[in-house]
């Protein structure tokens, strides 16, 4: 795949990781207006906190990436930060730009210092390995436990011209309830002021990868960065509305990825909760489903048993009537207005058989509702975590 | 063991579950006055709601306790609660007392009525089988995935009169987050005043069941139910103190019976958060860590993988500064003031590789503290819930 105009890319092994690509590095030739969101972890990684800042500093300007999986440096104090540092300060001088324009984003184990030497030793040979089809090389210079890369392309029709969105992300850990770092690079050759691009970015991640690690739910690490190139040459005054819905698709589609990747999952769960009185109770509900290891391990088995899910609604926190609440999986009602029904287990079973297992739990109380993606919980999840950092 | 004077109890084969004893009695021979505390998960099994009122209209009166394992009779609606007032109706018979001294419970699959037919079927049966010995048969029939029964006692001096506490109980599950039903009978000699009975239960469950459940995380049959027989003969206005202390004890050992016995568990982590500005805070970041897949593996694994931990307090939602974080496990300081410590990895690995992991979080911010034990997530748990139905 390429990217749009104005990108190039590349991925390096700096030998953080044991022999895999571990550096990976994204230019905006011309540099880019962006946007992003971070984690809202108390704990912010050295990186978070100086792209944060960066990012505010500049008003939303970035000439480069430089990203690194294997260390997190977060909760590294002090010497990590000193560590992001050099790196930026080094990127900045291979690239040629103002150190604020460099943005930083690291994943892998917490409490370990980023061996930064190894990051600006390789530096200048993902400099020399850039280019537009680099994106490829990006995409598993970024992964930790994930099974395979993420990428996604879209396109869009702004101010009259035809442009592209390019994203690239990570993920794995079970996401969710303890999101494993989150990380997404999305490359627009769109020009749009960062503003604007602010808005559309918090809207599509609402929509998107919000919706799999639920508020807040975040890892120390966490980043979501979109960058435009302004190569297309629209208007800034162009409605958005077309490149809001690509952003928002590209979003999505790399969310369901990392679900799909979450730590030996072999299914994903497509939650909703309905009928909520406030959209806060629909979110508690959804959230107790979502995170419940009960509910997680019978969807990995396969096993429609429906009360582990009504408990975890039962002990959310979420307010309603018992009386009124309604389940399905599917095209199956396995529960009306709080009684079960007659359905045939069969036909529950083959629906949480399937890769992708639809449940709307009606708390029957209101118009308030909450979408969530949530993988199931299996035995490599326990092998890949029980020993992750040996 | 034997019963406290006054109880005896049997358990017997009622065919719910497979090859399995399932159905247990508990005769106050002549009534016990009684106290207990429930689930407060919203959907509340047909024995929950029949047993709250019941008690609710005697004052506190039990004469027998008839318990089934093998099907929770929860989300059951009406037909759960004739079929659940089926049992009581017939238990009445054969004991001879009213319908509200008899106190229902049970254990098992949601979402399926009870088979009343055949525990009134084997109720004679369990009946003529009572007897002070008989604490071991109902111990094995109230188990549903537990490895082994819970069996513990105590003594306590009451009026200048030595008297007896003997409880059983059965949890398994993971238990936290997602308890299976916790349930527990604790049965005494003593002569106590129903007020002044649930008083001290109360105190008991919030410093032992309560902190392996945190608040309201529970299923929907958990039951503790304490009964005095008064045989003892003291003075109702006997000083407490010491019946107290002792019902603590035993509450606190069965506790810790159930969380050594979580599914798949090999070690309990014994997890103190302190430093925090309010006990709610405290709780929070308490309940993340304890209910965090990554740490629960992580203790499995017997991996030091303190950054996890951190990041669960992190997005906890408990409000604290984090430069001044410190962590320990057992007498190794990880992390002092936000930042890792110079700890030999070695040390802390022979911390974690125990069978008691002993962790302690200083949020650094105030007096407030939460005590919390929760087990590590293995193999045998995915195994044991991946198709626990079938």
């Amino acid at each position: 795949m390429r990217l749009p105009r104005g990108f190039a890319a590349s991925g390096v092994r700096a030998g953080i990781r044991k022999k895999r690509p571990d550096l990976g590095l994204i230019v905006a030739e011309d540099g880019a207006t962006a946007a992003a969101v971070f984690t809202k972890n108390l704990f912010q990684a050295a990186p978070v906190v100086l792209s944060k800042a960066a990012l505010k500093k500049t008003g939303g300007r970035v000439k480069a990436v430089v990203v690194n999986a294997g260390c997190a440096n977060a909760v590294t104090g002090r010497e990590g930060l000193e560590a992001a540092k050099r790196v930026r300060a080094r990127a900045a001088e291979i690239v040629n730009c103002p150190q604020d324009e460099i943005f930083l984003a690291s994943t892998g184990v917490i409490g370990v210092v980023l061996p930064d030497k190894k990051v600006t030793d390789f530096l200048p040979d993902a400099f020399a390995r850039l280019s537009s089809g680099g994106v490829d090389a990006l995409s598993h210079a970024i992964l930790t436990t994930d099974v395979g890369p993420k990428i996604a392309q879209a396109s869009f029709t702004l101010g009259g011209k035809r442009g592209r969105l390019v994203g690239v992300a990570k993920g794995a850990g079970m996401i969710h309830p303890n999101m494993a770092t989150m990380l997404a690079f999305v490359m627009t050759d769109a020009n749009v002021a960062p503003a604007a691009l602010q808005r559309a970015l918090k809207q599509a991640v609402d929509r998107s990868f919000n919706s799999i690690s639920v508020d807040g739910d975040t890892s120390t690490n966490d980043t979501v960065l979109v960058m435009a190139s302004g190569k297309l040459g629209n208007e800034t005054k162009a409605d958005l509305a077309d490149f809001s819905r690509a952003l928002e698709s590209i979003c999505r589609e790399l969310a369901w990825m990392i679900v799909r990747d979450g730590e030996g999952a072999t299914r994903v769960m497509e939650l909703e909760v309905r009928g909520a009185r406030t959209e806060r109770d629909a979110r508690l509900a959804a959230h107790a489903i979502a995170t419940s290891p009960l509910v997680k391990t019978a969807i990995h088995g396969g096993d429609p048993n429906w009360g582990r899910i009504l408990a975890a609604v039962g002990r959310s926190g979420a307010r309603f009537s018992t009386k009124r609440v309604s389940l399905s999986a599917g095209p199956v009602t396995l529960v009306r207005d709080g009684q079960p029904t007659a359905y045939k287990e069969k036909d529950a079973a083959k629906v949480f058989a399937r890769e992708r297992v639809p449940i709307v739990v009606d708390l029957g109380g209101g118009n308030a509702s909450a979408l969530v993606l949530s993988c199931d919980l299996g035995h490599d999840y326990v092998s890949l975590n029980a020993d992750y950092r040996s």
